[in-house]
C-alpha cells in the first residue's frame, strides 16, 4: 500500500482535521463531531441542502459545502455510511425553518441511516426533510429492468443535481421546489466509468480486487463494484465511443437535445487523458445533433487513487441551464 | 502502460485541443498552433506575463492563464520545452506596450529557448521583456553551494510567483514593479517533494526509473529527477517533519513569520492524504511560532501519474499578501 499515511485507524480524523484547516474561512463541524460538517455562510429562511456519504471521494461530498451549493454533509469512514444521528445533527443545523433536502447516492447503507435522520427529524424536531436519490449509473441499471432507475448506483452525476439544487435553494425556492429541480436533474442525468487500477481502502490494506496490466473494466463502481465488461485497454477514442453510446441511448439523449458534460477523474488519471477524452466526446456528441454548453473537467468523485474516468451528461432546459450557470463558492468548486 | 490515450505521438495534440473545446470561454490560441495559448481576457496596456515548459504538469502551466495571473503560455511536448518562435508568438500576442514579464522554471531547455524569444522580441518587435526563473526547489540545491540559487529547479512553488506578479499586473504596475513582485515572491518561496512511484511519458511507453514497493524517495523532481534520499516509507508526519525542516531551514524562516502554504499532489495521490499532510504541516510551523495566512490543497503541478505531494511554503509581507489574496478566475484556479 503505497499511501502517505499514519495509522490508518486515524485516517478519517487527520484528514477531516486537515480540511477543517486549509477551509476554516468556508466551513466548520457540528455537535463537536468532525464528521458533521457544516458551511459557515448560512442564508437565513433558505431551504437546507445536505449531502452524506462514504469517505474516499473527495471532494465529493464535503467539498461541495458552501455558498449555492450545499449546506451540510456527514460522511462515514472510507466507503461506510455515517451514522443517523449524525445526519440528524447536521440537519438541524443546517434548518431554518424551510426545511431540509437530502441528495445523496443510492447505496443501501445510506439510505437506511439517513431515512431514518429524515424520520427523527420529522417526529422530533419538526423539521421536514425531503430527499433525492442520487441514481445517475448507467452500467448498474439491471439486465432484467433497463428502465427502472432503482437499482442504479449514484456516481459522479450527482454533481449536477447537488449544483441545480443549490442554486434553487439560494434563489429562495421552497422546499417543493428545490425538489422539483433536483429530482429533474436527478432524472436527466447519466453517468458510466472505466476503471484502470483498484484502489485500496487504508484500514484493508490491499486492493479491493485485481486487473490485469493491460485491462480496463468498463462500468466499475466507485467503490470497485463489478461494472458491465472487462477486456483489454482500448485507445481512448474506443473507449469514450462504447460508454458515450450506452450513456445516450440510456435515456435517450436525441439530436437537438443541450447538454452538459462531465469529464471526472477517478484518482490517479491525468488531466492530460481526461482532456483527451472531452475531444473525443465533443466530435462524437456534435456527430448526434447533441449540443453542449458547458464542460466540466477534472476531479469531481474520485474512489481513492483508482485510475479511470467517468462521463455524465445532464440534458438541458432552460430552468436547469439557468441553475447550472449561476455563482457557487465551495471548498473544491468555484464558478 | 495504464493510459487513456490514443497514439502518442498524437497526444499533445489532442490533450490541447479539449483543453480549447472545455475552456473556450477563457483561452484561446494564437499564431494557429495549439501550442501557443493566449487568455480571451483583455487588459489594454497592462504588462503582459508569460510562461512556458514542457506538458505533463496540468495544472501547470496552462492551467493559470486568465484573470489576474497570465496572459500567456506556450507548451512543449511531454517535459520538452516549447521554441523560440513559439515564445516569441505568445509575446507578441500579449503585448498591449508595457512589456512582457517572462516567469518560468530554471531548466537548461526553456532557458535556451526563452532567452532567445526574448532578444527577438527586443530586436524584431521593439517588446522589452525581463525574465524571472522559478527556482524553488530545495533539493536541488546541490551541496556545493548551499546558498546558491541558480542551480535550483522550478517546482510547485512557481504558482505563488504567477499569483502574486499576475495580481500586481492586473493592478497595472509597470512592468519593473511587476518584476519586483515577482522577484520577490520567488526569493521568498521554497519547495520540497516526495515521490512514491514512477510517471510514464506517453512516447517512452515504460516508467522513467522504477522504486520498489515500500519505496519513497525524498526530493525528486517532477520529471523525476533523482531526489536527496531514498528509503522505506515513513508514516506521514514524520515524512512532513523532514522535508518541512528542511524547507524551514533553507531560506529560513524563522518564528514571527506569516506564510502561505501550499500542499500539492503530484498525481495519483488523494486529497485525503494530502489533508492528512496539511494537519501535520499546520501543527509543525505553529510549534515553530510560524503563522499560516492561507492553504492551498490539491494539484497545482504534477507530474503526469506519479504518487506523492509537495510542500510549499511562501513568506509574505503586506505587498505580497495583498498580491496573493486578490482575485483570479483561470480555467483551474479561482480564488
Amino acid at each position: 500500500m503505497k499511501k502517505i499515511i499514519n495509522e490508518p485507524d486515524h485516517y478519517l480524523k487527520e484528514m477531516l482535521e486537515g480540511i477543517y484547516i486549509a477551509h476554516k474561512d468556508m466551513v466548520t463541524c457540528t455537535d463537536d463531531d468532525l464528521q458533521c460538517l457544516v458551511a459557515k455562510h448560512k442564508k437565513e429562511g433558505k431551504v437546507g441542502i445536505a449531502t452524506g456519504g462514504g469517505s474516499g471521494h473527495l471532494p465529493l461530498f464535503l467539498g461541495y459545502v458552501g455558498e449555492g451549493m450545499l449546506d451540510g454533509c456527514c460522511v462515514g469512514d472510507v466507503f461506510q455510511s455515517p451514522s443517523a444521528d449524525q445526519m440528524l445533527a447536521v440537519t438541524k443545523e443546517i434548518d431554518s425553518g424551510a426545511g431540509v433536502l437530502y441528495i445523496y447516492g443510492n447505496y443501501n447503507g445510506d439510505i437506511f441511516n439517513f431515512d431514518m435522520a429524515a424520520e427523527m427529524a420529522d417526529m422530533e424536531e419538526d423539521i421536514r426533510v425531503e430527499t433525492v436519490l442520487g441514481a445517475d449509473d448507467v452500467a448498474s441499471a439491471g439486465p432484467s429492468a433497463p428502465g427502472e432507475k432503482s437499482t442504479r448506483r449514484g456516481v459522479a452525476g450527482i454533481f449536477f443535481v447537488f449544483k441545480c439544487a443549490g442554486a434553487a435553494a439560494d434563489k429562495m425556492m421552497d422546499l417543493d421546489n428545490v425538489k422539483r429541480i433536483a429530482d429533474k436533474a436527478n432524472a436527466n442525468v447519466r453517468t458510466m466509468g472505466v476503471a484502470l487500477t483498484p484502489c485500496v481502502v487504508p484500514r484493508v490494506g490491499k486492493a479491493g480486487f485485481s486487473i490485469g496490466e493491460d485491462e480496463m473494466e468498463i462500468g466499475m463502481g466507485i467503490h470497485g463494484e463489478t461494472g458491465i465488461r472487462r477486456g483489454k485497454i482500448e485507445p481512448a477514442d474506443q473507449i469514450v465511443d462504447e460508454m458515450l453510446n450506452q450513456i445516450v441511448a440510456d435515456l435517450p439523449y436525441e439530436s437537438g437535445d443541450e447538454v452538459a458534460v462531465l469529464v471526472n477523474g477517478l484518482g490517479a488519471t491525468t488531466l492530460d487523458e481526461q482532456y483527451i477524452v472531452t475531444r473525443r466526446i465533443d466530435k462524437v456528441l456534435a456527430e448526434k445533433g447533441i449540443s453542449v454548453h458547458r464542460y466540466y473537467v477534472g476531479e469531481y468523485a474520485t474512489a481513492l487513487e483508482m485510475a479511470g474516468f467517468s462521463i455524465s451528461l445532464l440534458k438541458l432546459d432552460d430552468e436547469l441551464k439557468e441553475m447550472l450557470d449561476t455563482d457557487a463558492k465551495t471548498p473544491f468548486f468555484r464558478q
